[in-house]
């Protein structure tokens, strides 16, 4: 994908932000986008391929939104950027002339398709020259399960593991600010904090990440193998005082 | 070896095509170069290290063909993109001002010989300079066994496995456009298909990859550990008609 | 933290040195950013960032030394280039104008001060801008035990152990230099040895390696595995002749 975009444009700068998402893992590669988009300059296009439906009549789009441009295929995996910052127009992907060519293959747009075409974009086409403009609502959408709120408690789930084992929820860390709070995970009860040196080596911890959300740590240690949690897994804050 | 090149030119773009050939795995390195380097720009200087003859008395060399630059040991890694594009001229690294200096290591000439001249050419040195001239005929080959045809079968081998455990042969995809076909594997027999959407999550298929080579997968899964296939064994594609 | 740097100066070059360092090991950190500075350029800006204390009062600094620039937390993650080239000067980051707002996070000082801290400091800010100059003296150390000289042997230990699973020790190549030795390890005897070539396959081997120190290695295998070693092991040097 870098040759390919090194052929469209060599003097263009490129950033990975991972490769480390999951094989097909369409959730990882949403929320990584969402975390990440924030901290790059405006104008920035971010090109993003996990795209089990490669091959399938998924179409292949090109997005404009307040902060940048989206390229990749339309399977949800920008909804979360989506989510905070509306799209303000979309395209299909039809003009091959943006395309690699000629040997388009059937299972690698990203290199065939998405790399170029981000190339051009950030090389000054303009959206509506990569192909037909399609109404913002027939974008596929993956959502996450809505938080349900209760007097005491907030009920969430995780929505990321980082390499490091560390379990991010979809809990905001504003709804625990200034609060005493514990999250319930299964029959375990971990403490809320405000940093990892809160607590001694090995113990486990919970708090507003670098992500911005309730996380749940170990410290200098892993979450995910030692308390055995997976994607997806029930997280409950409870709070015990404003 | 980035440090070393931002030493000679730090204007240099600098591109990883990969750093996951296992170690020592030539046939990796190779197939991987060949690979990638069409869709670089022309020009472009691909400096390649798996060199498990460090030290020994295999040579250093640098190569210009129709397409750009390769440098490295002369031990085939280059000879997967010779086969597609033969060498205009090769030089055996000798001119040690063009190298790192004054610390040579006898295990690192990535470092400290392969990086600085590849950085020496990208910045304009003409080949030449670099050392002297050897007869194309002396370089090092390593080749894959000949494919064997019979009237219904085509007879190759596992040449690749990626990093999500797709199976990728030597049989190229030219070999079933337009056929119907499937694919042996000792006791499996796997559906030729055009695309991975074409069979159910988990089910094996095989196609034509991003790579242009016959290859083998699981949908959504791991071809690697499913089917306990190895590099190097034996796969036979079935034609049943044209 | 790219994107924090390119929201600073989109035009600054970005090199990774690794990301390979385990969960917390600042040995390891310390280790790789002194194997790895001197390769390049004068005036470089290296940004380390393996932070076990974020969160607590450790200070975030940046120091000046004759071949650059260091920024990162106050853990010891430098002594190893400062053993080397000692600091001219040094600030505790103080200033936050030069950190990236208005979220600072607890845990990833990383993304939020030393990134954009760097790329100021790239882009021309002088250090002394950054904060309050600190006394050299207060700076946290992090150091290896004294190796141990006897007439026929030194004693040191394991002080990294790379991706190939090779043993690096901390006993300096040059103490080996055109000498015969060989190495023990716990009850094993390894030949001291110019380069990899000069043993079969498959067979132990000590060498000065690529970073300049005595490293043991398996000759196309996996020393850590293979010998059943760990960093700090303790590691003999026997030296037979001058």
């Amino acid at each position: 994908m870098k040759g390919a975009i090194a052929q469209v444009n060599p003097k263009l700068t490129v950033i990975d932000i991972t490769h480390e998402i999951p094989p097909q893992n369409l959730a990882a590669a949403r929320f990584c986008l969402l975390d990440a988009y924030g901290y790059f300059p405006d104008g920035t296009v971010h090109v993003a391929v996990v795209d089990p439906g490669v091959g399938s009549n998924r179409r292949a789009i090109a997005i404009e939104f307040e902060h940048g441009f989206l390229v990749g295929p339309d399977n949800g995996i920008f909804s979360g950027v989506l989510s905070q910052s509306p799209a303000i127009a979309v395209v299909e992907l039809t003009h091959s002339q943006y395309w690699r060519t000629p040997q388009l293959s059937k299972t690698f747009h990203g290199r065939d398709i998405f790399a170029p075409v981000g190339a051009h974009l950030a090389s000054g086409v303009p959206l509506r020259e990569l192909g037909r403009t399609i109404d913002l609502a027939t974008l596929l959408q993956l959502d996450l399960p809505q938080l349900i709120y209760t007097p005491t408690e907030i009920i969430g789930c995780i929505q990321y593991i980082d390499r490091f084992g560390n379990l991010v929820t979809n809990i905001p860390g504003s709804d625990v600010e200034n609060r005493s709070w514990t999250v319930r995970l299964g029959e375990r009860i971990v403490p809320g904090c405000q940093t990892y040196s809160n607590v001694s080596p090995e113990a486990a911890l919970a708090l507003v990440g670098s992500h911005g959300w309730v996380e749940i740590a170990i410290n200098c240690g892993n979450a995910q193998l030692q308390l055995q949690q997976h994607w997806g897994d029930r997280v409950e804050v409870v709070i015990s005082e404003r």
